[in-house]
């Protein structure tokens, strides 16, 4: 599984003070923590705050790019503080996260995956925000894959988000999102999926529990990609687990070396 | 999920030297225990050396059964040891486990099974072992299926376990597995499946952590039941969340309720 790593987020409090003192070691440790860990995109999101999202995402990305080896994942729907953070990266391989069934959103993220030939998280959201049954989130899916088709960007450089709702206030809802991993995955070959995880469990005790247990449960319904903070070491011992007994993992290769380095929990 | 409680057989230590000495209250202790754990069943297994199992079996049954509200699955592939202990059963549910795809198996298990309205496990597994394939496993299904219909015994009493094979010797024994249960709950409606999971880990590191992650996703392969240790907090917490997140949970009550008990970790 594809594993983004979610901790350099303007909605956590640390990360926000760090930004507002610019606090260049802090954000280079937390890349390299989670590199370390095992991810493969680290998520960079600078807030919701245009004037300052515009400034602080390329900044963050000029700083944090040269200290890790794996690519970077830009957290934002505002096309201006894309363009800006895409002009200053020096990676080949970068993520858009994110873009939504709305026709300005389309019109604003993807004429810029296109010109940098990045992935991009497309959210099954549209203007109604998101939607209760599976049906629903199909259209949307379905009209994401036609914003993507009309801009000539490959179907394999999109992750459809399908969007987790809590378990807390609909019981049906982890199998709504379930059988909307299945059905896209099904329908569209070369389209990937995506999710966060935290969503699920708001509201209810025990919340890394359930984290953890949907996202094997999904990865078991054919979810290629999640948003995660690869420091949880119980999270990341059960995507080990995972890979291993979906057959993922050859010869148990990660697992084993997981387990040598004291990766493991459980 | 049905949850069938493995910790009184013979094949563990303490409870083959409790045997021995006839220990009334090791067993006893040991049942409520499972049940005051969440199990619905009590397995009883009494070794497999005929003789001894033939007197244990129902020894141990006539102790257990008036201590726990809960039935009992009687284990043995004896069919002598199995005719003396239903004799003794005094409860209305009763679980026979298990047969196999073996003539001689078939009718010495099925006529009791129908004499007593029992359910009944039977295994994906012929003379030649358990197969690699789920093909090969599948045809052994449909024998199992053709010899509960032959004794006119309902398809809604057998649970058919597909057997688990370890993941270290075959990376593809998880999805086997998984792809098998799937089968058979698209192509019986009535039938039920089962499985043991500890086999899964064999020869790994972290077993208890495979363990719990193959039961998770075998429940979201649609999986009925399971034969494992309810004492395992880690494992039976998995359970009360998968539950939940697969919508068999309604208003997630027994999820907040085993909360609320202490009984969740994680």
């Amino acid at each position: 599984m594809l594993i983004v790593a979610e901790r350099i987020n303007a909605t956590r409090k640390p990360v926000r003070e760090a930004l507002e003192r610019k606090d260049e070691n802090f954000f280079i440790q937390e890349a390299k923590k989670q590199e370390a860990a095992g991810a493969h995109f680290i998520d960079v999101n600078a807030g919701t705050e245009a004037s300052q999202e515009i400034e602080n995402l390329p900044w963050l990305v000029e700083l944090i790019q040269d200290e890790v080896i794996i690519p970077l994942s830009l957290d934002s729907a505002n096309d201006e503080a894309l363009a800006r953070a895409l002009r200053v990266y020096n990676k080949k391989e970068v993520m858009i996260n994110s873009f939504t069934a709305e026709e300005e959103r389309i019109k604003a993220i993807l004429p810029l995956a296109k010109d940098y030939n990045a992935l991009v998280v497309g959210l099954a959201m549209g203007k109604g925000g998101v939607p209760q049954s599976s049906d629903d989130r199909l259209r949307l899916v379905d009209m994401l894959i036609e914003a993507v088709d009309s801009y000539k960007i490959g179907r394999d450089k999109l992750f459809v988000d399908p969007l987790v709702v809590p378990i807390g206030t609909d019981h049906s809802q982890g199998k709504v999102f379930l059988e909307t991993v299945k059905i896209v995955k099904e329908k569209y070959d070369e389209v990937r999926t995506i999710c966060g995880l935290s969503n699920i469990s708001y509201g209810m005790p025990n919340r890394r529990l359930l984290n953890r247990t949907f996202l094997i449960l999904a990865r078991g319904y054919g979810l290629d990609a999640s948003i995660i903070d690869p420091l949880d070491q119980e999270l990341m011992s059960s995507i080990y687990a995972t890979e291993v007994l979906l057959g993922y993992d050859e010869f148990c290769m990660n697992y084993l070396s997981a387990y040598r380095s004291g990766k493991l929990e459980g």
